[in-house]
């Protein structure tokens, strides 16, 4: 989508060695391009949250293994990068790779696409017999994976749009939307899985309106979706998380969207901690509650999502400390008690009793027929 | 409570022309206390929350009217302070006086308790036919009403702390309690409403822990509540207000109890902002749901809450910068894109069905049983 009107993305090779991103961990204040060049740059980069997104760190895990590659061409340059490797090349290869792999793979636990951006690019890379072809498949299917996520993303905003639509007709005034942390374009790389409908939506003309869930502690909503739907021109006003639910009780909420870090084929929605509470408050008050997502959010082995979807226990300090902008500076300040401790969990998981629905790139479905709609 | 060993209340008479209080604006981080010797100071005390909490700002704009008072007398000098008003100095003083109540009354909209303690005043003031009579009772009326709301507090705690008891004899283990905003000692004069049960277990050796909601936008909990527990040597942590519900659903809460700004006859209980979601997180969960407040909290005229509880709408600001200490000063950031708006009701509404039960100083009862509890 655009920021001061020119399109962005949010990962891109700039050249051989170098992926580039914008350094999320900056906005709204500063926007940051970063270089990144090594498998442990990426990886501190998905674990520190420079970026973050159930899609987006599937995509940069799978440009970490690439780089990952590169290193271990650079390490193993006695073995010639366009022979076919011996028996035992192989194996020194594969245990490095293996090695790379399970370490992106460890950066963060809840969202499933991580895992399965990891093993798609390693079942295309197995196949290739020289150094060289693995690296040149590795870039290959990072790239096939970036596409398609966008592709995702785009099929999710046309199929979306339709409800947004629905309810623009019956209601004849602005249609109100509540939206929890960041499932917008900087989630992914391009349109969103939450907000792809509504940019949809605002391109159709339809009149829309975007609560914009602050999202304690990481405040992505606060920082990142008001920052990108603003930069969109999209309306909206941000509350903080405690408000959902007084805006439903009166009214002021036609709908509720919001992403995925993992939905088990059950229907049970893993996602930014808070949102099972907003889907408390939506089924109190009769309000649509429904999660968008890719396939590769999908969990197909776990039944019972709340009881077994791993959720991400981060550090306390990010409870205790923030940052904002004072004097054109970026400041960390303390809000609580120096010795009081905090507990961080940074995901929840809403059961499927309390989802409307879900929004592929396959369209919409309730969200006990995942199975039909992903047979 | 005790603040480094040392007994405090918020709010006391340091002489007969100031009024001092803790300046809550600037806890965890500086422990001021304010003088205040105006009435304007006093309503802009409580309009800007350098003091909180419906019981303490019941108490807070008693001592206003008295401050009032001393300005009226000296206003009108030329009536003789001693002597019996005539009809004419009557209707003069009682205009000056019911201008001061209004001006105070309109402050801050939800807390019924601001209303309950203006009028308590002005019936006692009243009945005197002096102006030093009417001093004499307004200073009497509002050390009265800050002895009762101690009573009070104080009850709820000897109340309360059998629910704590028994949970912790079924449980023989630490009882987790979850708290949101600040109902401490700090919103009141001592002890709290919602704490008053806490620390009454903590006297009596049951093993307690409080999850303390950091409470968004104004952060009570965080700063307040977390300082107050622990200046009292409480176990407590911390947590984002999104993640009271995974905790509960996780087994890691054993009872919610919340404070009350507005509780309607009807158990309908007006809180801050957010208090709802967690009432229905505490129900989705089977776990016991508690509002504390005294009977000046009661609301005797308005049967709907969520429909008819006025609910103050603050400043967006609040949601947009905040304070914290950074390098030893109080620092404000900005948190948001510069340009997005934000909106920032400060309570919401929990409906009856959702609260397990109420915490008086007359007991414990049912949300619908309130009539009966005082009758």
């Amino acid at each position: 989508m655009n920021v001061d009107g020119k399109h962005f993305e949010t990962i891109w090779l700039k050249d051989r060695n170098t992926v580039q991103i914008i350094d999320q961990r900056l906005l709204p204040h500063k926007f940051i391009i970063e270089d990144i060049k090594t498998l442990n740059s990426i990886a501190v980069a998905i674990k520190e949250m420079h970026l973050r997104g159930a899609p987006l760190i599937g995509v940069a895990a799978a440009f970490g293994v690439y780089l990952g590659l590169l290193e271990i061409k650079e390490k193993y340059s006695d073995i010639p990068s366009d022979k076919e490797l011996t028996n035992n090349e192989k194996i020194k290869i594969d245990k490095a790779l293996y090695k790379a792999a399970d370490m992106l793979k460890a950066t963060r636990p809840t969202a499933v696409n991580l895992e399965w951006a990891v093993s798609k690019q390693l079942s295309a890379i197995k196949k290739c017999r020289t150094i060289n072809s693995k690296i040149e498949a590795a870039q290959n299917t990072a790239e096939q994976i970036k596409k398609d996520d966008i592709e995702n993303c785009r099929k999710i905003g046309e199929h979306g749009v339709k409800l947004i639509e629905d309810i623009s007709k019956n209601k004849n005034n602005t249609v109100n939307i509540l939206t929890h942390c960041n499932a917008g374009w900087l989630a992914c790389v391009d349109y969103g899985t939450a907000t792809s409908p509504i940019y949809h939506a605002y391109e159709n003309g339809i009149d829309i309106h975007v609560w914009v869930d602050e999202t304690r502690p990481r405040n992505q909503g606060a920082r990142l979706t008001a920052w990108e739907l603003g930069q969109h021109g999209i309306k909206h006003t941000i509350i903080a998380d405690n408000a959902g639910g007084h805006l439903m009780q009166h009214g002021m909420v036609d709908m509720v969207i919001v992403g995925s870090d993992r939905t088990t084929h059950t229907g049970d929605v893993a996602n930014k901690i808070g949102t099972y509470l907003k889907a408390l408050a939506a089924k109190d008050n009769n309000i649509p509650f429904y999660a968008a997502f890719p396939a590769s959010t999908i969990d197909w082995n776990i039944d019972n999502g709340v009881a077994d979807i791993p959720v991400e226990q981060r550090d306390g300090d990010e409870i205790k400390y923030i940052s904002g902008l004072s004097d054109g500076e970026i400041r960390k300040v303390l809000l609580t008690p120096e010795k009081s401790s905090a507990l961080n969990y940074a995901f929840d998981v809403t059961p499927q009793r309390l989802v409307t629905g879900i929004i592929t790139e396959r369209g919409i479905c309730k969200p006990d027929e995942i199975k039909r709609l992903f047979p």
